[in-house]
C-alpha cells in the first residue's frame, strides 16, 4: 500500500466535502472534517502514511498550524517519533524562528521554536493538509532548514495541482501529495 | 499501565517547560512542545491513552483547537476511530452549532459542525492538553451533547488543580487528567 490504488483514492476524495464561498465568495473549500470523521477513510489513510513513512527512519514529523497537527501528529505517534508544530505567529511561547509569506493582500509569518528538534541534522517530515500556491509550505520548509536540520519529504494529503504548489517547494524538497485535484 | 507510575508521571512532568510571562505577564505557561518533540515521552503518553481507552469502545475522539488536535488525532487514529475537531469561530466551512464561554475580560465561543459525528448517540471522548479554569472544555462538553452523542469522558494532559476547572466540567462528564499540577 506504498501508493494507494485508483479505488482507494477516490474512496478517500469521495469523503472530502466540498464548501462553496468559503472562508470567501468564489472560493471552493475542501473540507477535510468528513473524511477524519469516517473512520474507515481516516484509518486507509493513516495506515498508508504509516507505511509509507516508516522506512525513510524519520525522527521527527513536523505540522503546520492547524489540520496539519492532525495528520502530523497522529502520524508522529504510530511511528514512535516526535512531533513539532509549525505555527502562526506569536502562538509558541518560547523563542522561535520565523518566516514571512505572501498573502493574496499582505504577508504572514510563521514560526518554529529554535530548540524544536533536540540534536541537529536530524531527518525531519513536513506535513500539512492541503498544498494550494505553497507559500505556507514553503515558509516552514525554510524554517526546518534554518535550524539545521534535514527536510526529507514535504507530505500533503490533498494537492490542488493547478495552483502550483509542489513548484516552489522542489528545489527545497521532495514532495508527496496523497490526493490530487486537477 | 492503566494508570502511570508516579515515576512515570514525573518524567512527563519533567519533559513540559515552564515559560513565564506567556501569554502575558504573570502568567507561567506550561510548554508542552518539549513533552511532544521527546520521542520516549511522547510514546509513553499515547501508550498510556491507547490503552486506557481502548476498553472505552469509543465512536470518536474530539480534539479542542489547536493542540487538543495534536493528542487527540494522535489517539483516534490509533483506536481506529474518526476525529472531530472542535474550534475556534469562524474556522469551520460548514453548519455550526456554537457555544459562547467567558474569558478573564469579554467572551469567546467555539463551534462543532452540526453533523460532525456520522449517526446519533455516539460514545464520544473529549481530549485538550490543558485544563485550566474549565471554561473552554465546558463550551465544547456542552457542544458535544447539544449535536447528541454521549459524552464518556474528558481527558486532559495537564490539570492545573488550583484553578478547580475539573469541578465546573464533573456534572456533565467523567474527567481523567494524566498529570495534575497541585
Amino acid at each position: 500500500m506504498k501508493t494507494l490504488s485508483d479505488e482507494q483514492k477516490q474512496f478517500l476524495l469521495s469523503t472530502i466535502r466540498d464548501v462553496p464561498d468559503f472562508p470567501k465568495k468564489g472560493i471552493l473549500f475542501k473540507d477535510i472534517t468528513t473524511l477524519l470523521n469516517h473512520k474507515e477513510a481516516f484509518t486507509l489513510l493513516m495506515d498508508h502514511l504509516h507505511e509509507r513513512y516508516q522506512e525513510y527512519e524519520l525522527d521527527y514529523v513536523a505540522g503546520i498550524e492547524s489540520r496539519g497537527f492532525i495528520f502530523g501528529a497522529a502520524l508522529a505517534s504510530r511511528l514512535g517519533v516526535g512531533f513539532v508544530p509549525v505555527r502562526k505567529r506569536g502562538k509558541l511561547p518560547y523563542t522561535t524562528v520565523s518566516e514571512k509569506y505572501a498573502l493574496e493582500y499582505g504577508v504572514d509569518e510563521i514560526e518554529i521554536h529554535i530548540d524544536a528538534f533536540r540534536g541537529t541534522n536530524k531527518k525531519v517530515l513536513l506535513i500539512d493538509d492541503l498544498i494550494a500556491t505553497g507559500g505556507t509550505a514553503l515558509a516552514a520548509a525554510k524554517l526546518i532548514k534554518k535550524v539545521n536540520e534535514e527536510l526529507v519529504e514535504a507530505c500533503f494529503i490533498l494537492d490542488l495541482t493547478f495552483l502550483n504548489g509542489k513548484e516552489k517547494l522542489l528545489p527545497h524538497t521532495q514532495v508527496y501529495s496523497v490526493l490530487e485535484i486537477v
